[in-house]
């Protein structure tokens, strides 16, 4: 089994995982954990193949990827009570589930297309996407919207992996470098509150503030 | 006309309406009405098609389609007013469409890809795609996140439909097989409030729901 | 360059530079601008390439692209906050946009199928979806729940080009005939306020909307 190959296991696990666990946090029904799993660990490579072209998408070619969905849906379903600290866990196998799959789809769109610009960008898309819809479709604040290190720590690991695969180093280097920086800052961003500098309004105009806010109700 | 055929129109149909009646408890405009219409109708088929890599999907290569939405959408437009009980209705034409649709794309996964695994999640995802883009799209609580017995309907139609097709059955017992069940299922969910049992965190450790409360605003 | 590569380049500046403000809004940092942006700029076009199944999608071919998106997103994060009027210029942006993409996806449309009755649905769909995606993924109110003329705007500029184009007029006129409807229609319900009629329960029933507000908890 190659590196790539438990770099994408390992992230449609740990996916479907964080996707039971914000099942949990809704207090759905067994059927309602494995959807939520299987949205969350196959969303992201999903929409990686559709947008690449490479369909019938990887499950439908392959479907034991739904079993390791299904598998980590039960799982979580059945033992997530016994679990004091259940969103540190989501947000934190949700940190390594993003630093596997920056670097698999990163992989992916390079193999599909030969350019570094749309290695980078599939990798952070395959990586962002199932936590996009998981949030989404649990009517959860969105990670998108909160100040946290998260789509930049998915672009930055994509973007060491292609650089050193680009520079022709092994693919356990280069697979390993792009995890670890991806792990490693959003990790930061976790542990620490890494942040970085955020857009504001021009202080000492606060009547563009209001402005904006009357005519938002249009 | 096929008996598939039949089914796929009256999906169409069916879940156009309910768009449709979603439009109308938002107050839209004929235009608000046709559009929640399409996406509700042909939301669930475009998904399948996509994820199958049948395109251009179904609807560009048959425009019939878009059509049978827009009768639905006007015809909802301009009748919904004498409807004292359009939120019964729309769930009930929700639960026809389900039941027709689970089947319809069940066959059209099994045909393309012949693993019954496949044609069970097409089945699902043909069914409750469309419903799940309107809540969406109209703001209204996901069906996913309320305590009723929906993709489990569909999953048990989508299985029953595979399991007698491929004992052999002539299509038109299996597709009946399959459309009863997921209606019985779905039907007995809405009238008796019928539920699987849902994950509840462990009683006794009140420390634990206040820690994860405490720490979802993180 | 041609004038449809005109009008895509701009619709997709013009959409990535709505999806940076829609970014401001919530004050996010520069990637969550370029995040917006790219989602914005490229969201319509995506969805309209995968349904025709011309993948992979257009932005994978052609990188370059992203690289308009980036920079849009880039400009506006070092520029909003000198712009008093944030969120007039947002609607004033996506209305160009709007028009530009309801021909440039009815012409796309057009080609791919032949069909007029696709051109104008791909036409809608294309100068749509962005905007649907901007407003859904930053939590604001969606322009498809505001009682104001959008879509309306997006399919009457794709009508006026495919029945142009079919009448066989230049396609600088065609295109232009097209652009001048949606912006007119868009433009003067931003000003104006111009609406359709809405749907409206009928009234003297007032146990009818009683009714629905109990059975809409169910």
């Amino acid at each position: 089994m190659s590196l790539l190959t438990i770099l994408d296991y390992a992230g449609i696990a740990l996916f479907a995982a964080t996707g039971a666990l914000a099942a949990s946090r809704k207090e759905l029904d067994l059927v309602g954990f494995l959807f939520f799993a299987a949205v969350t660990g196959l969303g992201g490579g999903t929409l990686r193949d559709i947008i690449l072209g490479r369909t019938p998408v990887f499950w439908v070619l392959e479907p034991n990827y739904i079993l390791i969905c299904i598998a980590a849906g039960a799982f979580v379903f059945f033992t997530a009570d016994r679990v004091e600290w259940r969103y540190r866990l989501l947000i934190w196998l949700d940190a390594v589930g993003l630093a596997a799959y920056s670097v698999l789809g990163a992989a992916k769109g390079l193999a599909a297309t030969g350019s570094p610009t749309i290695a980078i960008v599939t990798g952070a898309l395959t990586a962002a996407f199932g936590g996009i819809l998981r949030d989404l479709l649990a009517n959860e604040p969105s990670v998108l919207l909160r100040p946290e290190i998260y789509i930049t720590a998915a672009l930055a690991g994509a973007a060491g992996f292609t650089t050193a695969h680009m520079l022709g180093l092994p693919i356990v280097v280069s697979s390993g470098l792009g995890v670890t920086i991806a792990f490693a800052l959003r990790g930061g961003a976790i542990h620490y509150g890494w942040t970085l500098p955020r857009y504001r309004p021009r202080p000492g105009r606060p009547q563009d503030e209001a402005m904006n806010r009357g005519k938002g109700q249009d």
